[in-house]
């Protein structure tokens, strides 16, 4: 089987959990709280988060692998999860110090983390779950 | 960060649940048995549908969104869910009098019902569970 | 290992479809909706129903096997699901006739109809999800 | 079918997501961090929780509900989650003020919070994820 | 409505259980270890596969079906599972006799064996999940 | 609140994968086949199990814990699925060298492995699932 030319996305889900608020400094009270409601409580909320990295290309003829899912799992936990498990997005990290921590935000900030440890020659694409109900997926 | 370059999905789901049968009345009974089995019952059968909503484009750098789930939840329920939930698909709604109420067809109806209430800018697209093993996107 | 004196306890999930209006005949139209609300639908809705049957005995210590699953799945499908699946509970079946096939009373009625069929001396319960919100089991 | 001698237990799940941290404020900050680890974050992290809450009892034979989900649905978010749901649960809450806000203790509370609400006829059990492989179930 | 110009994607889910192995013949032991870790274990390992098939094209006007998903599920087994379920992927198959039995791999294998069963007219991608975390796709 | 007088159950979820076959040495072919269908195929199939253990006890009042969860997954890997992941439970476990893996058998090992690991103050059960749809308890 000629795998060169088949391609192949492998998909990896981890999982982080942190606290974040909604809010806009630019904006007063009213506005912020008229936008995004209870997700704007100033004592912050947080979320189970699941993330799906998926990562595009040809499988290698050695291993029957487009990347081995060993090596993702570490490179999300050491360049994007270990800096916000545990965390509160607003208040310990640096990516969200000025950016509203939205899942599409989130999902592009681990994304620009994540694609520099990525063989430029593979796809990435992100898919982050906020809650069962609520998910989103970049680049789109 | 430029968000305005960045084109984000948002999926949203919801659930819903509706009896239906499915039934071709240009079909004389045996051609509707052999076709459709245990969905022609005329007496109908249900299910508990999952509905994804998926919205297309570029987060607003006010709000980090490309949509407000609140919002976008209330306009499924407003224009869609509101007429199947808890409804005889076949006999209560105007949509399936004469369409055969596939998920095929659900899809796409609920498609044509979202299509106008969603901005323009925004791509819009359709996942529908029948059940947890069969499962319709459109557009595809 | 003298599993004869280990009690263990096996579950074999499944899944049927069926329509269903929950519907007290005593009473009068207007406290048929206040009661049951959207459920009393004339035209019935319907639900994708999530079986677990439970029976819990000692293990054969020639199979290791309290009961086969195959033999289970196949007792709960010609007793009982048979009966059900792709069906009206209210239209279809004897048992909904004058039952209101509340989640509670199907599983009440599976029971019964599967207890003649186990072996005396094991113990069987049931689950029932008609959502995955909404759930019951029997005997509690 | 004589319902009244047949016990059934209904079951509810909700959700709800919060921020929380686990502390003791009697003991040293080395030993909060040597016992609780990431937990103890001071800026906390959050969850998304899932609430199940089982009640058991006899269903009444004019209604065949053991208790209407939509009533108990109401009364879990009238009397317990609308305090706690996009909370801060250490600083927003009373009940976690001088509390430990671990699982167990969450669903204790929420137990204490429900009980008062139910029929003195009908059992109540609580259980609740505070991820998908960490859960707790009171009273046990 | 006109379905024709509407293009539609189903998609059914399938599971089957296989042992297997990773393992490159052309490579020391020491080598086979250090890039396949536990899953070279030379008596094997294995795993619950979930498959989800999908089909795209135009639902037929008279069924609302792109595909009648009870025919799909029969060309599955047919043609691709039987060879596979409760089998040793590496002793049992010829297909993985000389192919290291990878997700990526054995996606691309099913994709094979089902493309000659479905109409050329409908375009066919398959994901397979080796656990919740680990899943592929193809063609990506 | 006194928690010392409320007892809870805590549940840990982990995840492990093995090759198996279900087999009696005492029987002929003929019987093996008859009696384990599918699971008695010489070469083996796999799972992917999923494990629950639930510890029930009285919240330690310093920390609010029944057991810390990161100490009881460690000896759940430590003493058990340390043994069993990424093997084959037939040829490489010593607890299945005379003992038929169901998943019966399974919970039972995985119990008497854990049991002198827990406070004997604790009571323990095991929740296996051998696939989404069967899985096993014990003790019952």
């Amino acid at each position: 089987m000629n795998l060169e030319r088949k391609k192949v996305a492998v998909f990896r889900k981890e999982h982080f959990n942190a606290a974040h608020r909604l809010h806009n400094p630019n904006w007063d009270d009213a506005t912020n709280t008229a936008v995004f409601g209870k997700c704007n409580n100033p004592n912050y909320h947080g979320h189970n988060y699941e993330l799906i990295v998926q990562v595009t290309g040809y499988p290698d003829p050695q291993t029957g692998y487009v990347m081995d899912m060993k090596v993702l799992s570490d490179l999300i936990w050491e360049h994007a999860l270990n800096l916000f498990d545990h965390k509160n997005l607003n208040e310990d990290t640096t990516a969200f110090k000025h950016l509203n921590p939205t899942a599409e935000n989130i999902a592009v900030v681990i994304y620009d983390l994540l694609r520099p440890q990525i063989d430029a020659a593979l796809d990435l694409k992100i898919r982050l779950y906020e809650t069962e109900r609520n998910f989103v997926e970049y680049p789109a």
